[in-house]
């Protein structure tokens, strides 16, 4: 272990025999999390929440990223604009985690007060020497997608988000998914390091054997498997597999959908993700338990409800919109072995709930799977810090986006110098 | 950040902008903190107790600094001494936090006894070559100023105590500090660097906005304020607050109390302190909701009622002494990001709860002050450790004992080759 | 402190007065820490539980030592085997903390599936070019010495375990102690380096001032004491003493009990331990309250009650054998400041609760006694953190084996390269 220890990040990452897991060190240490956070979440684009988060004029939602805080607010104006939350007085917090409604921005320790647009309007006892014009909050690179909101830290936000936008925003469209309200809010600490839960995502390897309640309404054969030797039995699922896939695809194209599968996921991308259109199981209309939608009322102007699921990818989310809802789940490192993970439940923003769906129905099979992944992400961790754990090698069938992520994570940060 | 962090504490505290706030690497780091507590807290005059700690002989009252702890200790001849609270054997501390009363000083591992003098008077199976007069314990330079009990932890302490002395003895002698008694004690932990909680003790501009108790008994023009541009109205009032002063100022003279400023708080200074007799709005008597004395038991012979706010402040206290009690304040640090705030609240030894005070209304100001100072630091403290962060100007008018503390602050490191 | 602070670990042994304590920052460093849990217990043998632990085939007990985590698994061939708690694929753990039953060991995350011998029996979807047999669990030495189980984590484990298991072996014969089963079981964390939880087991010189529940059963004499001066009472009691004790280790030896002390303590020793046969006080039977059996139900096919105390010593533990059970503690390191501490009291596997023992008379007296120690210890660690602890002299007469602890722990340390 001492050996590991004394190699640098980017040695680290160098040393990685393809195809097999990271090395423990860049799960556990913490100068690893500290570029971790700086390069992946400060330099790239992360998604931090929806347009529903601030519904109405005045509504600012705070969102904490590490040591950075941001407010974001829905301007007079309607647009949703993004700050930092640092007082440029003595650097006081606007505003503390959580929501609220304001008029404007007052800092409560001494009571600097901006606009909704970040102005300075007013500052007492600084005398004529001050320029408020210079003492603007700081704004925070933003771009809505759909409803999901992703931020840019960094001075120079990378400019390859206008992919993520182009692929995705006609897929979006149908959904409407600006006019949505949040049924739930789930959030949830995984004792373990961001990395392993996006790896946890990237395969669904482990899904058959942890994930009852997913499963009900996922088809096995998505998420690769391996071809060698398989039965008649098999054989004959992957053929139904096969017709049933193509029978959805091309019935979705013919109502003009746009379902292709789109990867950005390589060493040239920058805003990784990926989407496609999946065909649910069983009914075949949303990711429950019956997989019938739960809500009644669905999205948009959608009168169809066998639409599969859109799913999206990206470096810290994934988001899965069905034609009656949207679940939207996004990841903020804490520590080296602490990440929050935050899931948000979306439905039509006229729909009642107990009249139009039912809240059970719509959340339980992502609350289950969420802790399910949790408890995975955390035996995990553990181990990789165990002196003993040695990388071992991923399934070529189904671990093939976790090889991916581990080669686009090395390449951003070889691109920053690491 | 990332340079920031590389900056040693010397280029920290070199790079600082005059008129501006502190980096955030000077709140944040941890070798910042160390070498602050060395420094500081082990190197200079602190204030850590009052005698009514001890109030007979035999008491001793345990103190915590950084990772020291010393033992205040009244000994058989009412002399108060101090120890450092480690047995000379295998360094087992001889007393746990807190106040007992002893007759000799016992180590709880081996029963090693100390007298309250400090010589060691027994130790079993050591041997006829043993020496118990090389073991005894080690003192601590001590100083009592009024009732306050300063400590200086280092080989040599700093001489400039003496000034201290020779300004407050006889500024606290009408009020006989040392015949009172402990009316109440209150210990909070802020989430704050311990510079945070002083700059913030050393500045009123926050007072208006968030201490409604407080200002009930200040003069807001005590602590600063910008003289352009001011309406009738504020003329007005200025007008009055200066006649109001002088004239408090004039008839304390007439009476022989010494209540001029005076101010030790520059670079030369080792011991920085600063007093001044302030005045008390209102009625005039005592900082409380009413501005009404809240023991009719006045300290010392006292007969008058309004003799204003007798303050003092050193780098870890801040006292205010009124005719009727006395709130005696001082900090020690716990980690960067944690500081222990402890307040004493004194009257008249022989005051009595119920008949001469009422306990809420003795102690209910700084209660709540102290309890909103706690947020405003801890506030201030998370958003100074955001990368978003930069120290922005002080006012010029009602920030200069801020902008002064930082110079001490820097200075001082300098002189101990930081 | 702080030039303490630069002195590596190397020069830290190496300064160390003779006959006087470790440094403090020995207990209190990190790096220190992580050295001592490398050195100390990845490549010594430590003693981690008792064959009780898993008492029938299938019983899987999990142990952490610090990051590491290992099996202890019984075979159905009724053979204990320890393995990494590690998965070969993507590093899970493959049990949590505690015991269980299980057929075979099944990884929570993808379903990799070991036998009991640690066999990869099954993994899917990995493909014709994966090869189960090069994925093995990962064995650890284990070692059983009466009932205790030793493993030592590195490659190469230390040879020298041979003299503990020669010289224990015959001594446990007759407490037959593989036929026992675990009465009670405690988990305490001392808040204090593990060397200190060590150097306080090795002395008794406490003992007289914090544990009279102990001492019933102890002889003082036994422990060392100093031999000047004695008075006409002491010197009474050690004659007696002596006589006692000449008395009870021939008649122990008439009975064929290999009752004579061995040490294996010295620089030269790796596994170091030590063993004595020590006289029972009062009713000379067992280490309980009344000196008295706890249990009638004897160890083995004993009948003679007054046996004594087989002590043994390792670098991790104590065991105290009596005719009637035994209480066998062992220590893991969790953090510079904090131990953990698990005694085991073992009685024949067939006596019954209520009938046979009393379960409060077995364990009152170890109970006590350990949080008395875990009080020392944490008192002990707390000054040894002061800036003003300076070690201190150990007693020439009963603090012998601390001394010699402190001098094979820098021995080791060499022997390791530090």
């Amino acid at each position: 272990m001492s050996e590991v220890c004394k190699l640098s990040h980017g040695e680290l990452i160098r040393h990685r025999e393809p195809g097999h897991g990271m090395s423990g060190a860049l799960f556990g240490r913490q100068d690893v999390f500290e570029t971790d956070v700086d390069v992946f979440f400060a330099r790239h684009w992360i998604l931090v929440g929806v347009t529903a988060d601030v519904p109405e004029s005045g509504d600012v939602s705070t969102v904490e990223i590490g040591r950075a805080s941001i407010l974001i607010v829905r301007d007079d104006d309607n647009m949703i604009r993004t700050w930092r939350n640092v007082c440029r007085h003595r650097g006081a917090r606007l505003k503390e985690a959580g929501k609220s409604t304001v008029g404007m921005l007052v800092c409560p320790y001494h009571q600097w007060t901006y606009d909704l647009d970040g102005g300075l309007r007013h500052a007492a006892h600084m005398g004529k020497d001050f320029d408020p014009k210079c003492r603007s909050l700081i704004p925070v690179h933003t771009k809505i997608v759909g409803t999901q909101i992703f931020v840019c830290l960094a001075d120079e936000a990378p400019v390859d988000i206008a992919r993520l936008d182009a692929t995705m925003t006609p897929r979006f469209a149908p959904y409407d998914l600006t006019n949505t309200k949040i049924a739930f809010e789930q959030e949830i600490v995984e004792e373990g390091n961001w990395k392993l839960v996006m790896e946890n995502n990237r395969e669904c390897y482990h899904c058959q054997g942890t994930h009852p309640e997913l499963t009900a309404s996922f088809l096995p054969e998505d998420f690769g498997f391996c071809p060698e030797n398989l039965d008649e039995v098999s054989l004959a699922a992957l053929d139904d597999y096969r017709t049933r896939n193509a029978a959805c695809q091309a019935s979705w194209a013919s109502d003009g959908l746009e379902g292709e599968t789109v990867e950005w996921l390589g060493e040239d991308a920058v805003t990784q993700f990926r989407t496609q259109q999946l065909v649910i199981a069983g009914a075949g209309e949303s990711q429950t338990l019956s997989t019938r939608v739960a809500s009644t009322r669905l999205l948009g102007a959608l009168t169809r409800r066998d639409l599969g699921d859109l799913h999206l990818w990206t470096h810290n989310s994934w988001t899965h919109v069905m034609s009656d809802h949207a679940v939207i789940t996004y990841i903020i490192p804490l520590a080296p072995d602490r990440t929050l993970v935050r899931s948000k439940w979306l439905v039509h923003a006229d729909a009642v709930e107990g009249v139009d769906y039912d809240l059970q129905a719509l959340t339980e099979v992502w609350i289950a799977t969420n802790m399910q992944d949790k408890h995975l992400v955390e035996i995990t961790h553990e181990g990789t810090q165990d002196p003993a754990y040695r990388p071992g090698a991923f399934s070529p069938f189904t671990e093939v986006y976790v090889e991916q992520f581990s080669r686009w994570y090395a390449a951003r940060l070889i691109a920053h110098g690491v």
